[in-house]
């Protein structure tokens, strides 16, 4: 129990020096530091700097995405959810640079550092889209197709709202607009 | 006539010297030495430093989609003109990235640093998908709709794969299959 508190207590503290230092001037000796702890416990837990940072992305990464839930308790057609959910993760992305554009781009850029976190994540936004995609095709209202193709596709045709290589762009007065456009053509096609 | 031959000279000049120092290191006085002639000379036809990284920025930009035309030019139907005009264009940026991945990535930051250039780039681009809509929906293979909607929204949705925020990801052993999928959604949807 004292193992698991201690892990959170770290990322707790990596997070605060991350932000105050900046992820360049950060050393594994100043969140020790901060902690009033020797830097060889936070390598009991971590063996490397590079693991902590991973570790720090991963815990935010998996803590942003946690109003998408909310998604799945609703009731409502399969059409409406998967629109909720697409609306619900690029609300959260565009809050997040809105209300702190410089703490989004740490935090982004620790964790394009691993590309396992990145994969983690995707992989955790499209295995949230595939059980929607699912259930629209079990009660007809989505054509049969493989769920998972369908979900990445859909995950991906809509990467310009959400993915964080686009936050610039999030800011435009057409960015709506731009999403609808999209939004229209992934449900309808453009085959007659 | 030689007023002509100047702007091209001077923006050939402004490139060698762009690619041999890098834009940080690259001055209008250092274009003016390569061409043997005063700043003053230069200023007369940009302006600034800007505008002549601008005018570099923008020849560059609509040099490269130069091949997009041979898709007009193809006896197809129009779903396989559109396809071929989006593959078109993501195989000319992906060569490019390959080729020489520092040239690609010194030119868009240089394109980046105007939002006019990159507005007239994108322009350009819609406003060849458009004539391709507005073909697929006078023969009747592509469903009614506002053509400027549909183009722009087929743009946005295949960002990921033109996009040069999304360069890195080029590389990627699974880009093909993700455009597929994609471009799938492009074509049906998921409504039935």
């Amino acid at each position: 129990m004292a193992e698991q508190l201690t892990k959170e207590e770290i990322l707790d503290a990596a997070e605060q020096v991350l932000r105050r230092f900046g992820p360049e001037k950060t050393s594994v000796v100043d969140v020790a530091r901060a902690l009033n702890i020797s830097h060889g416990t936070i390598y009991r837990h971590y063996p490397s700097k590079a693991s902590l940072r991973e570790a720090v992305a991963e815990r935010w990464l998996h803590s942003i995405i946690q109003p998408l839930k909310k998604v799945f308790k609703k009731e409502c057609s399969s059409t409406e959810r998967l629109l909720l959910w697409v609306e619900t993760l690029i609300g959260i992305k565009h809050s997040l640079v809105k209300e702190d554009p410089e703490l989004f781009s740490m935090y982004t850029s620790l964790a394009e550092e691993s590309v396992d976190v990145i994969t983690a994540h995707i992989s955790e936004l499209v295995g949230q889209i595939i059980p929607i995609v699912k259930e629209g095709m079990a009660n007809g209202e989505f054509k049969s197709a493989d769920p998972e193709t369908a979900a990445k596709g859909i995950f991906i045709a809509t990467a310009k709202f959400h993915h964080p290589a686009h936050a610039k762009e999030w800011a435009s007065p057409d960015i709506d607009a731009e999403f609808r456009m999209v939004w229209d053509l992934i449900l309808s096609g453009i085959i007659k």
